[in-house]
Parts: structure tokens; sequence; C-alpha cells
């Protein structure tokens, strides 16, 4: 069943007073957002307008009262229905003030001058702003203490609402259905290219709103690059197929691949396939909220053995962003909890430089993971 | 005929000449960058990886030389195949250094201790590393001097070459097509929603490789929000449809959009149709190479007249980005030259909050304007 698009009210206000429990207790005055992830986050503002790079976009969350626009007024519109208590707008391109003096003085308003201001500053965030307007905005708010807010934010955006898990198994359920009839109709002869167009016109007419994430390979025992756009060569007898999808519903991914063999595929490749597919079980069998990402690559690694890091880490959250924290890796001490939305990507080397990779998205319950994907079959599926 | 994929030696070398040609004018000893479309420009490095925000990504420029890559392990095989002189790799992602060391100890083995080093900074950029590595790396490669590039390397980017003008020229003419054929299949009923999708669909058949950006929106006589996702209203009898796509082939952009009417459609959003075609016509029979964007604008707001400012420009650059450089626009005093790719995007407000956007992509020749995109109708073509 398709859930409803949108939130209601209530998911805003909830996720911002769980924001601003936590700003409160890091004593921030003020949260500036830059990212579309996150200013939709907090205020519901969905648009694709984010590919034209020209314009900034600022979102203030005060400690108490409700996020501020900041904005270039061909948005005005648009962020007006959002979960805003005021869109202040100025007419973007400007040469010289592309919105700094703005949103100096609405945060000088909003919090005075020398606040403590939150900034995403660490890993995994990007400054959607020109680099040189921030000391600008530092002068404009006169000498506030910065802070990074990337912990908070990540925590709170890290637990899903039953809303944003509703969406999030509606485009895994969509894409598992294409993934599942892909043997019908893919075909040796076929060039991955050729393959990747029609693997996004059936996602479209299954009803995901975007493919906007497709990458993948084909070649005889495995692949070597799972990042690039797929080549001009046909798929032939012998291939492993890897496609790799984050599709989106309502501004949620999916993240998930599946691999095909074509005829005759190396007994090496089969194995590695299942070698993964039983490291993803094991985490499946295992993994319980309180346990830490470090924990849950550990089950996996435990299962695959080696030491190939090319890919880095066995899987991450997933939700509005096709990657979020926490990684699946040695290091990630984050504690999963219940309503973390997950991937499990374990991946491993494979001899001459190919690659095999395996992935399910998953919901973690008090019980456990739940799959929102179709489970893989345990052995690599043979198209002809 | 579509043109080859991918682009030869001589085209990065080309680049790559002409930049460094400025950076020396500039004395910057390195460019230092972090953005999709920047890497891509200088290193031919394409890949949809760009969506999964947890590892950043970098090239470094040396004033002499080839680029040098430091990127996450999981981009090695790609990036060998592009035009680099060397690809460092760390296994990212990594908790306290996720590459910030790598990068500092190449520019130093580059350029040496305190360089001048450009970054982009100015309008229209982004940094595309966490905002707290940026002090890490000035203190790992000892008090550099900071230097803007965004000036040269808009200037490098702006004058398209041969291959690339080929790439847009071949992605307008596919989407001229597609939208040439909606009144075969759009029909009132339909949702705007089931227009993006099919509309997608179509253009995925026509053989672009991803419909990356689609808005628009319908309403009685104009529409009123140019940025948002369609919502679950059907198209009726008097909407104005509009339609606005960058669509992508080869890893460039067409942008424009097209209005379709539906039976009888008000006199006011007729005529303000025909205004704005009215001025693209003006541009394209008055633009030259030597006048600049203000100009440009200046044609265009002649014919409109009126002072809304909501979209803000008349159009801008287009290539490896949905807009790029320069804005048409009033203060922007960028000189067109031959081989730039524009748009031409007037728009006018009408009564009751409504808009009316017209768009066209045209090559700049020697001697004038080349349209890369079929001509819109003088009308507003009218449906059913």
């Amino acid at each position: 069943m398709t859930p409803p698009r949108g939130f209601d009210r209530f998911e805003f206000e909830t996720r911002l007073a769980r924001l601003q429990g936590d700003m409160a207790l890091d004593d921030l005055d003020a949260l500036l957002l830059t990212e579309e992830h996150d200013i939709r986050y907090i205020t519901g503002f969905m648009t694709p307008f984010w590919q034209s790079p020209t314009r900034p976009w600022f979102v203030v969350v005060p400690r108490n009262g409700l996020p501020v626009a900041v904005i270039p007024s061909i948005g005005r519109e648009a962020m007006s229905r959002g979960f805003t208590g005021a869109v202040h707008c100025w007419p973007s391109p400007l040469a010289e003030d592309d919105g700094i003096s703005l949103l100096g003085q609405v945060i000088r308003d909003l919090v005075g001058r020398q606040p403590v201001l939150g900034m995403m500053m660490g890993a995994g965030t990007k400054l959607m702003m020109p680099l040189m307007d921030v000391e600008l905005l530092i002068d404009s708010i006169g000498a506030p203490e910065l802070v990074d807010a990337t912990v908070i934010m990540q925590a709170t955006r890290m637990v899903k609402s039953e809303d944003e898990i509703a969406k999030i198994a509606h485009v895994c359920g969509l894409m598992s259905g294409v993934f599942e009839a892909l043997p019908t109709w893919a075909r040796t002869g076929m060039t991955v290219g050729e393959v990747f167009t029609q693997f996004k016109i059936k996602a479209l007419e299954a009803g995901v709103d975007d493919v906007s994430y497709l990458v993948g390979n084909a070649g005889a025992g495995g692949y070597d690059d799972i990042i690039s756009p797929p080549g001009p060569v046909p798929v032939a007898q012998g291939d492993v197929l890897m496609l790799d999808t984050g599709s989106v519903w309502d501004g949620y991914f999916c993240d998930f691949d599946r691999n095909f063999g074509f005829g005759e595929v190396s007994a090496e490749a089969r194995e590695a396939y299942e070698l993964l597919w039983q490291a993803t079980e094991d985490a499946l069998t295992s993994l319980k909220p309180g346990m830490t990402s470090a924990e849950l690559f550990g089950v996996m690694q435990n299962r695959i053995g080696g030491d190939d890091d090319s890919v880095g880490r066995y899987g991450h959250g997933l939700g509005i962003q096709l990657t979020e924290p926490p990684s699946h890796i040695s290091w990630d001490e984050t504690v999963l909890l219940e309503n973390m939305v997950l991937t499990l990507e374990p991946s491993m080397a494979l001899p001459g430089g190919k690659m095999m990779v395996h992935e399910e998205n998953i919901l973690l319950t008090a019980e456990g993971p739940r799959l929102l994907t179709t489970r893989a079959a345990p052995q690599l599926p043979i198209i002809g």
C-alpha cells in the first residue's frame, strides 16, 4: 500500500523538539543549516532546485521557537508551505552580498550578537555556501562562538519516525519488485547502459519518483569498478551483472544492489556471492539494538575474513540521503538503536582485481532487523 | 547523430593549459578542487557516486604538470582512467583523518610548504569537504596564502570546446523531441506527477542518460511555484502546464522549459507567453559576442518591462552544471564570448501571484546565437 506523501505537522514538531533538546545540552543559541537534507528534515522544504548551484539557502534553528528560513525569492512560495516561523527572502543571485547581510541580521534578531552558533562542520558534511561568505557572516554577527553540531543533528536524524520508515519501506518494496523482474528482460548482448535505461524505465513504471542513483557493472566472473557510469561493452555469457540503486520516493532513498549471473559463471564468483549472502545472514540473525556499528561490522568481517579496504565499510544509515551515519566499520562506535534504518553491505575482493558486493536494507526493531528489501537469493541467480 | 562519449586526451590538455595559464597570472602554486563539476572538468572523472556524501574527493592542480587526485580507495579504479598524473588513495571513511593528512602531504610534495593555494570560495561555489578539515589542512601545509580561484576556473569553463558543445546540442535535441511529442500523450485528468513520470520515461526512451532535474507545475492561467515537486491535483481545462528539465547526456545538461495550454486558456496567460517569446526573439536577433550578460538582460527586460525579481535573472551559462556563470542580470558584466553555451530564460509575474517562464538554450557563435533547442512556438501551444 502506498503511504501518504508528506508529513503532518507533529512530525516536524517532534524533530525540532529533539534537535532543540540537544542544542540546549550543548548550549547552542542557534544552529545554521545549509545542506538540502538537513533543511528538508527540519522544514519539509523539498525541491529539485538544489541541482541549481547558483543560489545558497539558509535555515536558522534557534534554541527556542520555530526554524527561520533565509532564502532566495524564487523559493518563497515553496518554503512558505514548510515548517518555518518566518521566511526571509532576497533577490538572489546578488553580486556582492548574496544573502549574507540578511542572514546575519536574522541571526542577530533571533539570538543577539556573539551567539554560540552551531554549524555542520564534521565528517560527512559539506558547506553549501561560498567559503568566503563564512567570514562575512562572522563579521556580521560579531564574533560568534562556532560549534560543530554534526553529532547532534545526525543523532536526531539517525532514528527514524514511523512515517519516515513507511516511505523507505515503500521504495525498498518497489525496487525489490523491479529487481525480481529483471531476469524476464535482461539479456546477454545488451550493454550495461541499455540495462540501466530499461531498469530506470521499469522503476518509474513501478512508481518511484526518481532513480537518483544507479551504478553497476558487468564482467566475466565479477566486476572491477562499482562507481563508474556504464560502459559500452555488451553483457556476455559468464558475466556477473551488478546493479546498485538509490531510488527515491517522496524524498526517501532505498540503497541496495543485486547480482545476476549469465550462463556459466566462475565458481569463485558464485562462492563469493554465497559468502557475502551468509555474512548478511549472520548480521540479520545477530543484530540487536545496543550493538555498535563496529560490532555489526565485526559480525560480517568474521564471516568474510581478509582485509580488503577498497570499499571501506560494510553498510551505513539510510534515509533522506543515500548514505547517512553511522558507518559499519571497525572504528564507528555508534550504538545502533530501535528505528534506525540501515544497509548491510559487505564486499570482498576477488582474484584479478575483481570484487563482489551485496546489500540489503533493514529496519532495526526491538526484536532485531526487519528486512525492507525482499531477501536476495542465497545463490547467485542465473539468467539464461 | 549521436556524438561519441567521453573526450580525447587533447581536450583535457587544452583545459589544463588554459587553467594553468590563468593560475600563473594569479601566482597560484596550486589549486585545490573539491566539487564534482570542477573535478570532472579537469580529470574526466565521472561517477554518480557524488550522491554518497560520506567521503570527500580532492584534486590538486599544480601550476605545472598533471592534476593529482587524492581520493577514497573506492574510486581508485575509476579515477585511474582519468586525466591525472597520480592517484593517491586512503581507505575512506576514516574517523579522525579522512584524507586530510594525505592531501596535505601531496600538496607539500608538489609545491612545498606555505604555497599560494587557490580554492573555489566565491559566488556559486560550495565546499565539498567538512569545514573543520580546512583548518587541519592549513596546519598541514603550513600557513598557505589562500586565494579565491572562482573567477579563473569559471572563465576557463565558460567557453566550451567543440566536443562539449556537441554533447549539449545532443541532449537539447533529444529533449526538444520529447517536448514536441508531449501533446500526443499529455491529457487533462493526469496529475502533474503522472505527467512527470511519463515525461521521464519518454526522455529515457529517447536516449538521455538521466532526467536529473525536472520541475514544473500547472494551474488555471499560470502557475505560482516553479521549484516544487509535482502536486496531486489533475491538470484541468484552462490550465497552463510548464515543464522545465535539466536532462543529461554523457555528463552535460540541457536546461529549458516548455509551456502548454489545455483548452481555453486566459488571455493574460497567452499574452504573457507571447511577450516572453518575443523577449527571447529580441535576444536571438541582437546578441553578439562582446555584449555583456547585463546588456543581454537589458534586451529582454526592455521587452518585458516591470521589475519582478522573484526569479532574479533571465538565464545563465550551461554545461556540466545545470546552471553555470554568467547570470543574465543587471549587475553581471561578464563579456559573452564565442562558444559560450547559454540559456535565455525570461520570466514575468501574472496577476494573482502567478507567473510565466520561458527558456531556450543557445550557442553563441561569431555570427550570433545558434539555437540548440527547437524553437518554441510563438503562441502558447494548446492541447485538446
